[in-house]
């Protein structure tokens, strides 16, 4: 099986290095091939996502994703900046169905800004479609202004689009999601005011005929905002479109304190997916030696689990990562009075021993 | 000077009349004359807007609203429900500027999900532009998906749009708004997605020029929504569009833990206003006594001060309320062990006998 690791800027590939470091640890043989993209694409070839990365990309039974993104690429034009790149994997792809779970390990619930009765045990799953909505709708540009009281000034603009399709497949893999869990879905939407989601409102109930045994309701994106600051253990699978998915989720990543620890999955329709931590690339601490290699690891055990179908590898992986939180290892960003401050490599190392 | 009264629905009647009760106590003649609005304006004359309705709250130099919505009104077709009257008014009324002032009292710090050190004085503002965005822009409905793999099938969409007009005056807003605070302003955009947004960003840097006492800084909005779990009280003013306006006004609201405290106004070029509390309008409660009426009463106050001049007796109101809330008063909401639970007529009259 071939795995594309992709380490792209910042700390992407200190922390990628320790998941590989895991990866081959394993008994199981994958064949690894590594190539540049995001700023280290754009060094390397002229393009965040150059084709030889794609190709890769593409002929991979699955992607292994850092992060991209440094300020030094800021000023160039937007369609060589780093995000671009993951923006072209997910749609050349087709990896529509992003999975990002908010879990609070119960090690590290003091490291949430929420109270502890608030947030301890939280395990929450989000679903965001990834390759639809306003992201990817044409038209879009700057423009004449065509009317209105500003009619004749220039206007950003910009198309949200959803069609019936793409709202059954992310519905249908959302309810599959629920039944595995506690059963319930909650779809956000905004079909008080956008056309767009009251047809995905519309959809998603449609669905449910067939999924009679998971408990569905709707709930307005503004209210899912403040329930999520409120009462987030109220909630078992949320799904949601793409622009609100990108806010909701980081949302309730930050509910956990330890945005360090949150894996992510982007399926396309075969389960074949692109894994990567849900944190950035943290240009500030790259080259330090410190950042935390966890997501990046618990993502490789989504990659073995979802689309390698090695089960049993990726439990023994999250099983790691569970007994070295239990020794009382951390890395700075979750670090506590008490507990081992230890560096990426270090980590890394004892998510390895771990294993055995 | 003439202030329109518009109860709307569920909790509503009751709040609005407590602020009227305030507003009558003070030494100042207001003419106030009161119209149906939402599920109580469609029952009144089939429409959430009726017209004499909308004709008072263009005549007013003032706009007291209270809240509109109610489950039996969800069934009707969407430009007969009840939240249509709000939209209705911020466009005909030209209100683009929303000013949500997210402030927690020392004595309700312990309302918040979030730990005491992350809120405890919180005292942002959230400038949400309000006529504009993906709220109003044409073309948007439902149609035959016109390329692309689901060709054919139907497709709901919206069009997200502001002209440079639209941003420059809610930028405008925005910088006056932190040079009379700690001169701090934050732009929230997706500049890294959307054209609309580069836009925006684009502007409010032009804008910035005649602003240089105001530091400003420019944040993605998934960033943003973290930023206000992780670290709120770093924020002072923070300025966005229309839809991420919604979300992240409603969850900063949320971080207090007693968003029935929580008043705002929307405003024209003018100054002149509309004030609502921040709340909905909470059917479960309604009728039953117990609703907290202070959003609505501080929301009358801001009334005095940004449409009606009127800065000391806007002073004494806030007065009242802090006073209110020294004395141990809370409605059902707000209470904790060791202070009185008061219902919402009760906490009328302790905010009028405050004043004195
Ligand atoms: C980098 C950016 C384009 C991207 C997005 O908005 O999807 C990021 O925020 C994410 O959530 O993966
Ligand atoms: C009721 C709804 C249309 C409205 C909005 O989305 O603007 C509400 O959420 C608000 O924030 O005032």
């Amino acid at each position: 099986m071939k795995i594309a690791i992709l380490p792209g800027d910042g700390i992407g590939p200190e922390i990628v290095t320790q998941a590989v470091k895991v990866l081959n640890a394993l008994d199981e043989q994958f064949e690894l091939e590594t190539a540049p993209v995001g700023g280290a694409g754009y060094e390397a070839s002229g393009h965040p996502l150059p084709e030889a990365t794609l190709a890769l990309a593409k002929a991979a039974d699955a992607v292994l994703f850092g992060a991209v993104g440094d300020w030094k690429y800021d000023t160039l034009d937007r369609p060589l900046r780093p995000e671009q790149a993951i923006l072209g994997l997910r749609k050349n792809l087709g990896l529509f169905a992003n999975l990002r779970p908010a879990i609070l390990y119960p090690e590290l619930a003091g490291a949430s800004t929420l109270k502890p009765e608030v947030v301890s045990g939280l395990d929450i799953l989000i679903i965001r479609e990834l390759t639809g909505d306003i992201y990817f709708g044409q038209p879009r540009g700057v423009r004449e202004c065509p009317d209105g009281p500003f009619k004749g000034q220039r206007e950003g603009f910009d198309t949200m689009r959803y069609a019936e399709g793409e709202i059954r497949r992310i519905a249908h893999v959302a309810f599959q999601a629920a039944q595995k869990r506690d059963k319930r879905l909650t779809s956000v939407d905004k079909a008080n005011v956008l056309e767009t989601f009251q047809f995905w409102k519309d959809i998603v109930t449609d669905v449910h005929k067939e999924y009679p045994d998971v408990a569905l309701d709707h709930m307005y994106v503004d209210n899912a905002a403040m329930q999520l600051v409120r009462a987030p253990k109220k909630f078992d699978v949320i799904v949601t479109g793409n622009m609100f998915g990108d806010i909701l989720s980081d949302a309730a990543a930050m509910l956990t304190g330890s945005i360090g620890m949150l894996p992510s999955a982007s399926l396309d329709a075969n389960n074949k997916g692109l894994y990567e931590p849900s944190h950035g690339s943290a240009p500030d601490i790259a080259g330090k030696g410190i950042a935390n290699p966890l997501a990046t690891i618990l993502s490789a055990a989504m990659m073995l689990r979802f689309s390698l179908g090695k089960t049993e590898q990726a439990d023994r992986i999250e099983n790691a990562v569970k007994a070295v939180l239990a020794q009382g290892l951390r890395t700075a960003d979750i670090y506590e009075e008490g507990t081992t401050k230890v560096g990426t490599e270090q980590m890394g190392d004892a998510v390895v021993k771990a294993l055995a």
